[in-house]
């Protein structure tokens, strides 16, 4: 059978794509199709939906940013040059045509065809014979109103997201969104103090330690002082509707002293303030004690704290030095991580200053371990959701079928899979929201199977009921971030 | 479609519940079904078999102490007021009745309904709708002889059992029982002497040290009379049937001494007698040489040696001082075993001390490289059973369908399955049996669906053999208890 | 259902073999079945090649040298003396045939029947029953022409094999095979220098050293001179037309210093030489060092490196005291790789010096993390294949069904599928090329499935030639190895 360019006797994008069974199509159509989106963790900039920015083709949305495509292009030997060198946007374009058929079973095959199917109402298959209707289509409907930043959030039925900010930020796009009443979208900023933690680099530490002064009006020569800008910095965030932070870390801090007291993080603060770079053990202990700083900050305010661990960042020397960070030469790490969440939970248990926690790790064998000692610290809170520390869903590269089923699976057989929060995109992108569609699809078949099989009883008001929670309800009631 | 309570048009539990080929049914309806059960290790109290009580409700026999139930309660955000507190009996169970239409995907949901319908004959689906009507079914089954202990173990046609059992313990349940001539079902104790090893808690070794010294009528001043003291009771239970140990362990100690010296040991519990608890390296040397010397007593006796490794307990330090032990607090540990296991094997074996053992894994990633490593100590012994090391069934957060095919795939691939002891219920209550029909069809399943797709030869002789095996004569001829 | 020996109404192996659904069928007979092979790591004797020797009997070609098969058999409690004792050849098949019907499920059960299937035209089930119709089968068939070792590879459709030869090997055997015309298969050496890393053992290393002096013509006191001699060896082995390296590691060496110095290698090879052994830290230091020089050389006669890491061996110390390496006493071990693996990529990539690379891991949990790690210094090279570095098929204890399919997926989700250059046997056994058929039926299966279902475009041509490329022209295009 010959594959006929935009013609298909059956398009591998329908109605039921990725539904394997009737009960998966029931559940999907009836009970997750039309639930809108809670995007409550993602990479969007709030300065282009401020300005409600429009792209002018296929490569700047799809190609300028993503290095999930860019890490697929190299794998298919494109040049450097077509990747993020100085190609032209449309050859940069053809050369990702060019590797799309050799992406069958990588998610990006899924995805692009979802985002092409979806947005562009194109049902063929993306190659070197399409590219050139996929790229005049991208360039005439990407012009239109439906197809910019708010346009493409509205017609994705997004109530609310949250972006990744620093502290510092000032969060004016965030405002000058929320001013804008007839936009019925909620865009609310993540708390993310990342860079507060790299005290192994004085010289960064201090500029950013600057910059948080300057931006709160807070003195932050001592670890006192920045500590009240990191509070304020985190009320201000709230008042313009933030309820989550987030915390992006290989492991989570792990120091040999079990409880870092104030007096010594003033130590190490001080020395880094005074320009001198942490050590390792000094770093991990000054990270440990801002962590539960953190949790504190989080637990106070009745907010969620999200924590990705387990990223091996920026391997590839050479092309730090040359292109940066996030230019997809991040990976897996493997560490054994136990030991420092335990402690991490017990201690902001013990302090009664544990928040509600969503917990995203990259190492599918750290599944298990991590979810059963989530499990460890769920005690009813009066006035907090069920669940209240979970596992989140399948992050970066296990945002796969096979990832998110392997997430799926451990969080039904250690937790209550009907308490589940759901997806997220993480994305820098405004075509992304398709991954939603594309979880409750594989939610919906794996869930269905089971319904087919008799695994679940087949009464589809409690299936379905579930369903419909983990597409939208869950984290509706879970975040509580305040909704159109 | 509505769920009826109690009505279904077909119910949810049924003949072939898990079975989803006809070679599946065919596997489990002429080969497992009708086995008896040989439990070989759990945790069930013989004094309530010896003086055979009768359980007043389902509170008693289903929540009072069943942490599997406490988490999935606490994930449902029930308030520990009804879950470990002071709320009623009625109210817990009500409690428990809201929290299992969110348990679908959860093992519990399988385990409760399967539960319902063996010992009460209750078919329709457990949740607030039918709470009384169960509550009350629960009240006047539980009343009737069939459902007292010793009722329970016959109608699940258990022939044996193994209580697990403190060294110390006098056995006076287990020889009760034993006197009783028309009682059917053989109850072993299982020698486990955890609390030998706990060096590094001087006041708590003490006391137990002295109280073996008590039940022995040996000095336990010096470590040689610990030993003698410890002997004397593994051959104490040996005279009651026992024919198997169990150690419960976070990692297999692993000194940095190679081979821990009997004068090393000593001048480790020397200190620890005069009241100095032990460091991290004496409690690992003196664990690695006390784990040896269990071995060896195994060996002599041709004993099992049962391992349960890789439990990361009580973790959060609240719940356990207001709660204790076994509470819903504990998860996987994630430890790299292989150079531990690896020297307690091979000294084992160097010495012509290797026992038959069981090893038990909680983290799933530790399946494949533990059963590798197990094969590599497989030697035929005269008299000794095939596959003398064991992979044992999937263990506590494992014990799920998924956790269960991961071991069942771990063993096939890297042992021999036809050689597999089976199930074991490792639970502390007496309406847990069903989990061998649960495995035994998981187990069909598995074994049914490659009949089918023709991955294993359609000889129903040859590969139902092997099914009947694996549900009770390999145990049988594995352990060598003396059933009834 | 009886089984009839010789005679099944629907013979186990048969043409769909594996093969579960329409798409998989068309997919192996239209496009992978008769691709030939480039079996481009394995463990075959090149002197059985070179010489043309013929078997005597299924003893010496199945059980003389296969530590799967020994492993099995002790796992159904064949004595020692039946495995690698003074039992009669006919009794150790006999007793293989005793253990048979107990490997269901066990990759060998598949492979055995696969092997009489192919080479032996039997299509019964192997067992007591059938052991002397297969046994005289044996004889009768291994003694015809076809059946020698280059029968075998002809049969098999080999075009191209590398076996695993040390650095000091005279290649004599590769060089008479070379110059027979005639012969169609190509036989190529890869360089395996795994024991010029051992300085931990300072008698083995000289006795090694000393050799590799004698072989070159260059003097070996000196690291300069030792590496001159490597080098010339390698250089040796290109003319031959060696095109890979192969390194055999527990982990890749780690180093606490980043870079180890030429002067710093000089005095741990001067001390060494000397004859003071190497102590844990030299070792790791040392071997930085010469892995970094072996990655240059690859790198620059434009070869691939392939990596084995993560078995741990010998585990027996009592057997391996009787019977030496490779007798069946080796697993998995778990170590931590990333840190390692990244550093030494990372270092031959800023060098300008990283080589095209297959990494085999042998414990799965390493399959994802080290996956991701790959691509992190996947850049394109001009000259060079797509997907410069991979990671290689399941190894070992993963050479399985079950194992398979986890490399396949991780290949898939982290990487491009398409580019992957699919199955090698890595066996000592002539019998062993039904693996890739067992491989390719696997792959099939996987990838048929999902044009059943949807999740790939029922398009033939662009999954089929997928699936073709997988079984053929990726490697060869990759290798660059001469083909005939």
């Amino acid at each position: 059978m010959e594959s006929i360019p935009g013609v298909m006797s059956s398009p591998f994008i329908h109605d039921d794509f990725m539904l394997h069974s009737l009960a998966a199509r029931e559940l999907y159509h009836n009970f997750a199709r039309d639930e809108p989106i809670i995007d409550f963790h993602n990479h969007l900039p709030p300065d282009q939906i401020a300005r409600d920015h429009s792209f002018a083709d296929l490569f700047e949305i799809w190609l300028a940013g993503d290095h999930y495509k860019w890490r697929a292009m190299r794998a298919n030997g494109i040049p450097e040059s077509h990747i993020t060198g100085e190609a032209s946007p449309r050859d940069k374009f053809n050369a990702w045509a060019k590797t799309m058929p050799h992406c069958l079973r990588n998610p990006l095959y899924h995805w692009t065809h979802l985002e092409l199917a979806r947005y562009f109402d194109f049902y063929g298959l993306f190659s070197t014979k399409t590219m050139d209707e996929v790229w005049n289509l991208g360039i005439e409907t990407l012009a239109r109103p439906t197809h910019s930043c708010r346009g493409l959030l509205l017609q994705s039925k997004v109530r609310a997201l949250c972006t990744t900010d620093d502290p510092t930020d000032s969060l004016e796009h965030h405002r000058a969104i929320a001013e804008d009443q007839s936009f019925l979208v909620r865009v609310y900023p993540t708390y993310r103090p990342d860079r507060a933690l790299w005290v192994d680099d004085a010289e960064s530490f201090n500029a950013y330690a600057d910059q948080l002064s300057s931006v709160s009006g807070i003195d932050c020569s001592t670890l006192a002082g920045f500590q009240d800008a990191l509070r304020a910095r985190h009320d201000f965030f709230h008042e313009n509707g933030g309820r989550l932070s987030d915390h992006g870390l290989h492991h989570l801090f792990l120091s040999d002293e079990v409880e870092v007291s104030p007096s010594r993080a003033a130590a190490i603060f001080d020395k880094v303030r005074s320009g001198q770079s942490a050590d390792v053990a000094e770093t991990e202990a000054f990270g440990a004690y801002l962590m539960l700083f953190f949790g504190e900050l989080n637990a106070a305010r009745g907010w969620t704290m999200q924590l990705h661990i387990g990223a091996e960042r920026n391997n590839s020397s050479r092309l730090f030095s040359k292109l940066g960070r996030d230019i997809g030469c991040d990976s897996m790490a493997d560490v054994n991580h136990i030991a420092a969440v335990r402690r991490f939970f017990d201690t902001l248990d013990r302090r009664g200053h544990l928040p509600k926690v969503m917990l995203y790790n990259l190492n599918p064998k750290d599944n298990y371990p991590l979810a059963t000692m989530l499990g460890n610290f769920i005690v009813a809170k009066p006035g907090d959701p069920p669940a209240r520390l979970q596992l989140g869903t399948a992050w970066w590269f296990m945002d796969s079928k096979e990832g998110m089923e392997w997430q799926i699976n451990a969080f039904s057989n250690t937790s209550l899979l009907s308490r589940f929060n759901g997806m997220l995109t993480d994305s820098r992108s405004f075509l992304s929201f398709t991954r939603h569609e594309y979880f409750r699809r594989i939610l919906c078949n794996v869930v269905g199977e089971e319904v087919e099989n008799g695994e679940l009883p087949r009464d589809m008001e409690l299936v379905g009921d579930m369903i419909r929670r983990i597409c939208f309800q869950n984290a509706a009631d879970f975040f509580a971030l305040t909704l159109p």
